[in-house]
């Protein structure tokens, strides 16, 4: 394993944490234990950093699983180490949160085809030495729950509490309902869809094809050739951000408020707020993000539709499911918006699911399932207290 | 002048145009004719390329101008001489159609800053004897309609019949209106807005950022060194025209549907055919159109803003008008919503202005306008009767 050299931040096996140091748990799976994948073949050797949070039970059936979105992380409740910001949903995981970690033991694992510590296209391909780059298999949603699905056996826990996660991470959550039924006591999906949409695939295709238009991506081997697509996938990365946000959240917390300036430059340089403002998420990203990595995962997000392994039937997806589920949508989400989330409580309705749906009403479009939002908390917290209790805790 | 050079196909001077030949009339001006810009600066000389259609009547009150979009051209209803493809506006305008050119004189001149044979950043600057590139003062709409008033004087005509045209036409239009009350006797602007929204600068400008990304942009003066921007113009154009088309519209013309094979590639090829169809717009466009004019004009859509210039009032912006104004907006047109066009529509109404308005119920989004929509061409047509009869034509 010489994954390592190209990830200096995890450690090199399972549960070897040191105390108060942010770096990530890595499970490592051998040549014995390959990772199947969609496309036909097998990954191995491979690894996944994850974080935990809690206490595990004795009996194993107080385990939360939450799978985060496409340029999310492990790091959901602690200190960002690449960052140094606040873990991505420290609002609503942790003690005496939403979601406790005094009650609840939480699992986060950076899916296969990232880059913050578990396998992906910039992680060394033992057979060349080289980083994988295209020759790591393209990767699908259900391969990266199949690994989690390793994570958790390695944990030793059969049946999850939950599973939890929005937009890429809501997608996770739906397959696992789908590939392991009984392992998934209660779905938390949030912000997300059955399938990618056409408009979807269409804004990925503009990041994936800004990124490849960048001469220094290489075909992929920039890192071989010691350089980055840092423009192009900063373009990738602003058109992606406009879609996160509503036409109302930009016109309120931008309007057309000009940029460090009293009139107009009439020039290329940033005027407005909003300009300024994208290309600083544009040019943040690409100091903590892997270009391919950044193809990768949106194909696996475009790739996903569940309905297609069931004759294109999303309520025979679910037929016979247990699992109890709770639906979060977002009034102003125009990319997975509340008709998406609808017509997944439909499916379930029709294969007679246990099922609860909140549409919470925003004007922060789809990142609010990252945001402050109360009553997405509370429905949460509602949730899982709920399923706690129904499974005896 | 030494324009020609760089704009083969338009003829030299003002009204000489061969009959069947497509290319387009040019109107010249000289140093003692400059076009005063909102910039602070004057340019001198410039071109307008148009093209006239009918006939102008007697006392010069039949006549017409059609207001372009973004990439749109003076070759309203005539074969584009450089695509082959019929006029862009041919279903609306043209003899029998419901702009009908027996009865109208209809004037397009390709806006200042554009690159079809009017004056714009790939034009020579007789300065430096090089193209202007980033040299040409940044353009705003009403520079665009400060230059066809002069056409329009040129031609000999006082007030216009109508001033019709979407999206960044519809800017035109409402510029017109603001800038020129008393000669615009009626004006129809379509799928447009009084200001772009924070959205409508932020897709802007990561179609900007492309196009400055592609080392081949070559900071503005790619013509003198010999190259194009073509990667980065092409993922400008993919991420513009998504917004387009209405989510609806993507589902049902291209859903998930593969593009000429039997399963998913595994790969980054198109497997999408809405990838294939984005592909194809993007490849296409950057062979008819100038990067840097892209840049020029998306920077003239993210200045507007009418309002501004009254305080702040939209309805003072309108005060005292004669004009009659009809508004068009299609309800699937996310780009400019029908509450912006309404926004216009009861400033109008505060103005104490003769206003009608339209919402025409489709599922094609902004691109409604340049389609084949009847409701929209019998709204028109009604319309533009119900002018001329005004008018005593």
């Amino acid at each position: 394993m010489t994954i390592e050299a190209t990830q200096k931040s995890v450690m090199p096996a399972l549960g070897n944490r040191e105390a108060n140091h942010p770096s990530s748990m890595v499970a490592m799976f051998g040549a014995d234990e390959p990772l199947v994948l969609d496309a036909g073949l097998s990954l191995a050797p491979f690894q996944l950093a994850y974080q935990t949070y809690g206490e595990l039970n004795a009996d194993k059936s107080n385990a939360i699983l939450v799978c985060h979105a496409l340029t999310g992380d492990q790091h959901v409740a602690n200190a960002n180490p690449v960052t140094g910001r606040a873990g991505w949903w420290s609002a609503l995981v942790g003690e005496g949160k939403p979601i406790d970690t005094s009650k609840y033991f939480v699992i986060c694992s950076n899916v296969i085809g990232s880059c913050m510590g578990s396998t992906g296209p910039a992680s060394i391909n033992p057979a060349t030495g080289e980083p994988y780059a295209l020759d790591l298999p393209v990767i699908t949603i259900r391969d990266m729950v199949r690994a989690q699905a390793m994570l958790v056996d390695r944990l030793g826990i059969d049946t999850l509490l939950a599973v939890i996660g929005g937009s890429m991470g809501g997608m996770q959550v739906l397959q696992w309902a789908v590939s392991y039924p009984e392992r998934v006591f209660a779905a938390l999906p949030i912000a997300t869809g059955a399938r990618h949409s056409s408009q979807n695939i269409a804004f990925d295709e503009v990041g994936r094809q800004a990124v490849m238009a960048d001469p220094d991506w290489r075909g992929g081997r920039y890192i071989a050739h010691g350089c980055r697509p840092h423009k192009g996938l900063a373009v990738a990365r602003m058109a992606a951000h406009v879609t996160y946000l509503s036409e109302a959240a930009l016109q309120r917390k931008f309007g057309r408020e000009l940029q460090d300036r009293e009139a107009l430059g009439f020039g290329f340089d940033a005027d407005f707020q909003i300009e300024s403002y994208l290309r600083h998420q544009g040019m943040t990203f690409v100091d903590r993000f892997d270009a391919n990595s950044y193809l990768y995962l949106t194909r696996a997000m475009d790739y996903f539709d569940i309905a297609a392994d069931f004759g294109g039937s999303l309520a025979t997806a679910f037929r016979n499911t247990k699992t109890r589920f709770c639906l979060v949508s977002f009034s102003s989400d125009w990319l997975f918006p509340t008709s998406e989330n609808r017509a997944i409580v439909h499916a379930l309705n029709a294969a007679a699911a246990s099922v609860s749906f909140v549409e919470i009403v925003t004007d922060r479009g789809h990142d609010a399932f990252l945001l402050d939002e109360p009553e997405f908390f509370s429905a949460s917290e509602g949730f899982i207290s709920s399923v706690a209790k129904a499974r005896g805790l």
